[in-house]
């Protein structure tokens, strides 16, 4: 192993172009030989530096309009060829090939380049040469120095420095594992670009990857590290204010926009705690739709997000202030709501206006292995519903349950939502049998807004195994009820439905959330 | 666009070798002119069919032992030359190259590279050829058929029968889109393991990576598609019977395998239901651990997971028997157990003996983006616990607030477990604040175990932050209580607990698990 190794000659092939003005004084300072591709050869003479072409270092021209450049044997023997193996040194001579011992290559973002572009020319963006060149140099690491992310440029040009035109082990190990991960990323972008425009859902194998956007201060808990990565650095959100987002707020956050994509465009609020919502609203009015969403559990709301699918007036800034949120996301948020609300220094505001919410496949980590769907991204609509009972449900009513319902999908399951209204009054989520869950939500709606326990409607994420829940609903007040079919009590518990004039209603999906 | 090209010309380096003498005749069969690299050329000639080394091709020979053997413009352009493209058919002719039709290339999989060799052979087994090869081939798929996997020849050989030594465009793609994924995955594998191996948690680029192990019937929900994948085939799980697993049945599973890892070695039971757990007991016997952590809550266990930490005998295996589980996970199984069990159609017996239970960094994705942290995997024991009370835990006390705690971790946050006799009595999992967590916690022991409220301890996953909670508790009988601090109303609560002569134990670590 080589801890010191000389740069005598550097290959350069930049997507990235204008930052190589910063790293060619210190090649030329040490004399380093340069060879570059044809148009990264044209940049270096415009900076002021030497360097030679590929095609004239191999001898072979560029051919395949660019296709076939750097896929040569005497640059990737110059990479590759381990400095104290003999036999590789003699191959060397043999063959009058030279040593390299700096490669400079990036390539262009593929994920820039599958925006832009049309098929065609996103193939032509596939880079062939250039992760072969990176490969090769950082596979033999223990000799070659390989720079993928201009990023990097600052500190490597500080320790070719500090060596005097030479390379320590340390330095091409570090950067031989940005390397890596570096191809890994773009390979595993064109790998996803293909099953998504060919609609492979399940490919044999399967990769998923992301950029850093930003290291976070600690994961779910303080003695868990942890970060933040993104395929697109720019996650689509605006932070306007506050401290910076913590591991626990972004879950919150994602959670809380998943939810707001079956709210209308531009109407309700969802009130977010432990990854469970503990209030949301349909309501058309801003302050009357946040006020009703915090209702449903004001103890819970403390210290929660609060997704506002408005964009935020004064009025509404005024009394979402009266309490303790940790974050509010807004569709916008006028000038002076925004005065009023960035008076609180550690409340965290972000504008998600841009944020497209569409859901998509997501897997489970366990170790090495994953488990990956589809989403449940079905929004509940009248048909996709069946009334089963005698009783009809009046308009108001279907509105209560689908809300409830679409709700209801986002909640922990055993799930049961009490909506009246459009509003929630009373969640009942995360437990391990439904009766409870009922029972969970009714003591909520009791506590709180008894007063709008009759007649309020119920969903519930599957269906009742037993009719147990169902009565425990009915006696609370609940005159309308949502859920799958499926169990084999169905029949007793439409008896029951009609017995107590409650209007039922069959969807046909389950809505497990674990 | 090509759709049908006839195959002239294949080259085939194969990691994989034993598989080529199904696709050899076929190739010869249709007179395709076949490039092989060292290896593959001597098996070739074994099964009795002809082959041109690739040293011979290019005129360049093979050169640093292997490392450099088909990087060569020859090569690269017969394989990504547009057949339809003038210019590079002018190319062709110039420099004397011939069109390369067919690519066969697999790897020697890095994954158990990593397995069996020291440093140096590993870095040896990083392909650099093999690679580019296929991605060049994969991205010339208009023209260019690559195979990457032995799973496919089959299908392959079918195909260039059905068109007489030709290849559809539709095939190609197909196997392009296999060859991307493929690329991918071996670039992730490599990527972590130079992560892994020096300690890069969190590196600039970050990848993940799953080979199919088996498609699932539905995902969490039936009208939701899954998979699931893994880095080893094996899971280091034993089906020993039953139906499939389910995407709900795995997800359960690996949880269930997480909880256990703090338990004694062979000892303790945990019953899963909708991904938390709703029993769980440390006793050292056999039947009275499983008795224990059903009771906690025999109706939700209804159709639950039960892992047991030990071997199942005949005893524990009859007693199992008298209730309705999807899924039972063992260290092993007596045969007669097995017997017992197997009478069941349903039920799924899983050997995990060969589990190994480290927990690792994990993901959570939300479409393109994905928050990444360090495990939650402190276990916790006396060390990193702190009496706080003036009355101090007794022997026993000790053993169930470790206990409590340790399950606590697993909970759904907020969490509250009771435990007695280091069996849990109560479990209050998944609520938006802590007081409805405690309260939940207590009408599951009231109602299964009334008994045994007296004198139990109590757990919690995060501090209290006020003084309800815990007042809740020691009034249903509570009288030793671990949680971690942080509250500004700690003080409060250490009086509380001075006042009610409550054993009070701080923890230095919050568990939130969302």
């Amino acid at each position: 192993m080589n801890n010191i190794v000389k740069i005598k000659r550097a290959l350069i092939s930049a997507a990235n172009k204008s930052l190589l003005k910063n790293i060619l004084p210190v090649l030329s300072k040490f004399k380093v030989e340069i060879i570059s591709s044809s148009g990264t050869y044209k940049e270096i003479k415009k900076f002021g530096f030497k360097s030679i072409e590929i095609s004239n270092f191999t001898g072979s021209n560029e051919i395949l309009q660019g296709r076939v450049k750097t896929l040569h044997p005497k640059i990737h023997a110059g990479i590759l060829n381990i400095r104290n193996n003999k036999s590789h040194k003699l191959d060397l001579i043999k063959n009058n090939f030279k040593e390299i011992d700096l490669v400079i290559v990036n390539f262009y973002p593929f994920e820039n380049a599958i925006k832009i572009n049309n098929f065609k020319n996103i193939i032509e963006n596939i880079d062939i040469g250039g992760p072969t060149l990176v490969r090769a140099a950082a596979k033999n690491f223990e000799d070659v120095l390989v720079v993928t992310n201009p990023k990097n440029y600052k500190y490597v040009i500080n320790e070719i420095n500090k060596y005097k035109g030479s390379t320590t082990l340390n330095l091409r190990k570090q950067m031989a594992i940005n390397a890596f991960n570096e191809i890994a990323n773009y390979d595993s972008i064109i790998a996803n670009y293909f099953n998504d425009k060919f609609n492979v859902s399940f490919p044999y194998k399967k990769t998923f990857s992301g950029k850093l956007v930003e290291n976070l201060r600690y994961g779910e808990n303080p003695h868990q590290s942890a970060a933040i990565y993104s395929t697109y650095k720019n996650l689509n959100l605006k932070y306007l204010h506050g401290k910076n987002l913590s591991f626990n707020n972004y879950n919150d956050i994602f959670f809380a926009l998943s939810i707001s994509k079956f709210l209308k465009k531009k109407e309700g609020t969802v009130i977010i705690k432990h990854a469970n919502p503990c209030g949301a609203s349909g309501e058309k009015n801003k302050l009357k739709s946040f006020k009703s969403a915090f209702k449903c559990d004001p103890i819970s709301a403390f210290g929660g997000i609060v997704l506002s699918n408005f964009r935020i007036n004064k009025k509404l800034a005024k009394q979402i202030n009266k309490f303790y949120f940790e974050v509010i996301i807004a569709n916008g948020f006028d000038k002076d709501a925004l005065k009023i609300l960035k008076k609180k220094k550690n409340i965290r505001l972000i504008d998600a206006t841009n944020f497209k919410n569409k859901e998509s496949y997501a897997p489970t980590f366990y170790k090495e292995t994953f488990v990956y769907q589809s989403p449940d991204d079905l929004i509940i609509n009248k048909k996709n519903l069946k009334v089963i009972s005698k009783k009809k449900p009046t308009k108001k009513q279907w509105e209560s349950l689908i809300f409830a319902m679409n709700i209801c999908k986002y909640v922990k399951s055993n799930a049961i939502v009490l909506v009246k209204d459009k509003s929630t009054i009373g969640i009942g989520s995360g437990q391990p049998n439904r009766v409870d869950s009922c029972k969970l939500a009714i003591i909520k709606a009791r506590k709180f807004q008894p007063e709008k326990l009759l007649n309020c409607v119920a969903a519930s994420d599957a269906f009742f195994p037993f009719t147990d829940g169902v009565e425990k609903l009915i006696q609370a007040g609940v005159n309308a009820i949502i859920q799958p079919s499926g169990s084999i009590r169905d029949k007793e518990i439409i008896k029951l439905a009609n017995k107590t004039n409650t209007v039922l209603v069959f969807s046909k999906t389950r809505h497990f959330k674990h």
